[in-house]
């Protein structure tokens, strides 16, 4: 079983453009906040889609990795999001993942995505992820 | 606000075909019960995808009927549903609604539908609703 | 590979409550006629979402089918649907299903559904398959 | 009615660190091309997701400016992706998008997306805009 050093170790040896931060990880679940800075934003003073959905994204894969190791070849099939409200360009996205399914081959779970402090989420994810047979 | 008789008689009244019961409503949830017979199975012993993509809709829409009063007129336009388990052909069908951002035209729910009795859901379901101006 | 009649007898034989016709299948399409009847309208005269649903679900079973053989146990894993305009209570509904991805373990179609006669969508679908492995 | 040269100033003005071409715009449809180069690589020598993502909104987005004009407030509600090969680290990505629905409130439009030269997509999208109401 993956804990958080040994998750945010892999990524950033694996994804060293990543810059998030693993909160929590563990028990079907990962929560990430991804530091807001100038690049993550687009016209009209809020959080562009693509950083939203690539954290909702990264929070699936670290609760896949926390559940079932570090699985490195897992990928994601199917991402559905739905943007809730404007995510504010002053606060860092806090992603909660919850995996729902976890199968021997594909991995379901949804993701809340929110403005760091706020109550109400600015997106929501569904993702699956395939699982690589295991080579034994 | 709508309560739980105001509802089931909106239902017998506007779809008579309908033959689910609505356990509770109110408070951006609604939860529904499918009773399962013959007619709701597939080959293989369980319960037809439709049935379920029908019981998902029907839940989200209770829900936003409970907060919203009776809009008859609100449409679905998007329905994403994950298949995630087999349920039981001798079980009937929760559904377990949230609605997750509810706005002025827009309104967005999830719902996780159950064999009665499980813990582990057979499928979760995302949904958008358009909800029409009002006239005034 | 199977064809029109093969697939005919299929869908009769495994899911004899199914009422639609089969209007053509084979390079990874298939196109399905679901006639319309009182028993799949809606309140204000239109055809209901699950019956929407459920029609788009067959016509990606059927060309998978089509192009596969009969893997009866190919399972839908997801399915995402967007409802467009409203139908039309007066004319049956026409599925034309595309396959985007045939892979080993998933499959990947979407399906246009029109009102027949009828140049606009009223829906339009994205589905997932699974595949079973072959025993050998 | 924009057309590519209105569209791509446009868009250097308000997204300056877009970096696609707008290939071809009109008639419901848009294509563009994003040069992929290593800011938008992850390991295993492939296009990030969230890279997939970020061309296939802007694809929905340059489509319904040439078929509405320059409504900048246009927003992404919903964003549904199915991943389907591993694109090429080494060719651009196309995106061709095609608008499935242009209403009053809501546009719906799907995206195939290609490695450069390559017949079989390697993701396919479909989203919803919801366009504000116009002023006047």
């Amino acid at each position: 079983m993956s804990n958080k050093e040994t998750l945010a170790a892999f990524f950033r040896e694996e994804f060293p453009q990543s810059d998030f931060v693993i909160e929590s990880v563990g028990d079907r679940r990962a929560r990430l906040k991804q530091v807001i800075d100038q690049r993550h934003l687009r016209p009209g003073g809020t959080v562009s889609g693509p950083v939203l959905m690539g954290v909702a994204d990264a929070a699936l894969y670290a609760a896949i990795l926390g559940e079932m190791g570090l699985v490195a070849l897992a990928v994601t099939t199917q991402l559905n999001v739905n943007f809730l409200r404007k995510p504010s360009a002053e606060k860092n996205i806090i992603a909660d993942c919850h995996l729902i399914k976890v199968g021997k081959t594909l991995v379901v779970g949804e993701v809340f995505l929110y403005s760091e402090g706020d109550s109400e989420p600015v997106a929501h994810a569904v993702g699956t992820y395939a699982i690589p047979p295991r080579q034994e």
